[in-house]
């Protein structure tokens, strides 16, 4: 059983993630550090990593940027695994992830979800097959109304890891309407669907002769990104210093 | 029992009608009418009309502009039914369509599709409920990879069929990735891919508050024109004369 | 602009309720009624009915069936619509109902989403024009790995629906693998799929010769009942007494 | 470019193969053999093997059982490699077939389908990732309402091959509306829908925490089995002796 500390117990992520480790056989939360404390949790929970005197075998991070100065400075000493999800870090924050990884495993990945990691992995794989054999290769991603950006940083990731698996870049296209012409079969097509509360949907297509193949990923909430964090804890703890990312918690 | 004359029973969707009536109980065909005759069918074929001796209730139409006028002049003189299907008539043949309504019954229809008809009724009285509590109205349309325009003409179609259950009309957006906004609420995005031998594939999304809700009509083959011919003969034969479209025979 | 007051104003459904309704401009809440007043509103809040002097058009109800008795005795008295949405009444309370809506207008409804009851309209429709053409009708519903019963009530509730629009009532078939043989054109195929989190899926497929016709509705959580509800409240201002449900709020 | 021989080259899947390799750029037809010659064909037909004089680097086969003796002796003797797509070989025949890949490379698999071979690789892939972590698995297929068995074939492969990722095997289920229970986690759910006239589709559902990912299929025709025919021929050209089958093509 896996021994965990919650860095940021009482946030919103933090609560997920004690709600989903209570679920899971093979890991627990010894402890949670949160400078609030007004939340009745499980484990002891303390205000500091400093206060905390009980052993574990790897921290997860859903603070906030504030605190990873601390966290990182502690992870290195310690030789603590941590998977280090807070978001916003500065330039100079950043230069110490990979100064602390000599000392510890320190896992980050631009995107936390377990599926949406699995789906670049075996898209790649879909390609090298597809891609030489004719298939033409189109993705459609689908958010909420409030959404400024399109399409999705997860769809242009997709296509992007499609492209690593192939001899020659294809180009991305978003918009057909302006032009009167057959599809080019060096591009991928784009497109995105604004509506609702959408949380995430994404879509890629490799159409064939009289065949389509399709994957899909339904993200219902952001539980999605406490889901993989709690599969990468568990995966590093006990593994040599390092930088990993979610990449490397998908083995085949 | 309705008794059709396939006229240009020998071509490609003569033949696919042909097929098709063999399996309905509803309706049968007494006669065809082609100048080519080398297939042997179940019921009589005749060069023309004129040699035509069949007692019957209705003419489905698919053969070729060039026979359109002595069709539509038999229909008027006989005041015999027709489903017109074929496509390419000139200025002149449109002109004599109102004409011999004057006299017969006669059917005509943008798309013959019986699913694609029915779904612009019903996208109305969706749009009706839904647009008015805020919904947003999305559509993806999926083509072969030879397809010149986008989006597909029946994608409009749909989405015309949506803005005329409306007060206000709403504008088409087809590209979101040159903005970096919200989606307007006045919008209905279109979006349309474009992949290996896909038929046609229409999907209309209303997006609200935590639920989608989804209209989706796919086409495995054109055989789905033929079926809606057959539906509107069935319809057509006994209907006094006067000019109708598909829209009358999906009656609720 | 319709004045609600919000029975059950901080509950997690009034709360609920409560968001969506700051959102729409065609409603406003002028007060609310609750036990506990620890939630800080934007609008008054009173303990009981009885003590509160704030006009309204509408009562929304989502408290708990101890509250109900007062409740209608309230409306009753005062000729003030009702929406009605706490579940589990007593069988003398739902007795209880009729009498009320002699005096005043009230909704009830099993399912109170909006997108369910307009699918159950909209699939009549296309009942009566699809199955007398031959589309074979199925239903694949998805809920999560910790629901009890199979089909769900609202996939049963959807293949009722689509019988009433027929002449002939057809069997509903849960499973295909214990006899081999072709389906009976007189069935409805209705599948059970559970996995996971997922809060509701329904999709109902019209089949025909290379054509399929879709319906889909997802729910994404349960805030669908309090969007219903808020519409259901939108049309029951003003309404004459008697005794409404949801079908009446979906008018095309 | 590799050099084919199509063995059956007048019959529906000779002509379905030629029409593909027309359009495909890494293999071209050298010849044809059939004992029907009345099609033109842009290459010579011969009307056996033993009369054909061109050189080739593989057969085609897509043929009948009669001429399967006389197939696997030429492709021995020459050292031929050979895509074997005869259905319907008796005992004896298929006894021949390890004998016959002694000597040279011979290519045979329960389905031909490129798509669903690829399918079978990445569901074990993503099983391996998923099921530990806790995910459910599901099946939906659909197919049209003149098949006899449920569910089909393929559905029964796709579960087999992610039981084959796992070290314990979970067990089917195909009809949940008999028990009140909530879903075993140890179950893989298979829906088999029919209606019309659906050539096939398959869709592979992981369902976790507050996400689902989709594996979907779909067959439009029974071209996609000459489709994969022809890709195995672009793989077995060259290959020492051997007996191959698709997922040997199936190369990441």
């Amino acid at each position: 059983m896996v021994r965990a500390i919650m860095h940021g117990c009482n946030g919103h992520m933090g609560q997920v993630i004690t709600g989903l480790i209570k679920a899971d056989e093979g890991i627990e939360l010894v402890a949670g550090i949160d400078k609030y404390t007004g939340i009745a949790n499980d484990y002891p929970v303390f205000e500091s990593l400093e206060k905390c005197d009980v052993e574990a075998d790897v921290i997860i991070d859903f603070s906030n940027a504030a605190a990873a100065d601390a966290l990182l400075t502690y992870c290195e000493e310690k030789k603590m695994p941590v998977v280090l999800c807070t978001t916003g870090l500065s330039e100079e924050q950043l230069a110490k992830i990979p100064e602390a990884a000599k000392k510890t495993a320190v896992l980050k990945s631009a995107n936390m979800s377990l599926g949406i990691n699995l789906l670049m992995k075996l898209l790649k794989e879909a390609t090298k097959v597809l891609a030489p054999a004719g298939y033409d290769m189109e993705i459609v991603e689908k958010h909420h109304n409030q959404k400024l950006d399109a399409p999705s940083g997860t769809a242009i990731a997709l296509a992007d890891s499609m492209n690593e698996a192939m001899d020659e870049a294809y180009h991305y296209v978003y918009d057909r309407s302006q032009e009167r012409k057959k599809r080019d079969t060096k591009e991928i097509g784009i497109s995105a669907v604004r509506g609702g509360t959408i949380v995430g949907e994404h879509e890629v297509l490799f159409a064939g002769t009289d065949e389509v193949i399709e994957f899909k990923h339904t993200a219902y909430s952001k539980t999605i990104f406490g889901k993989g964090a709690v599969e990468a804890a568990k995966f590093l703890a006990g593994k040599p210093a390092g930088l990993y990312d979610m990449s490397d918690v998908i083995q085949f």
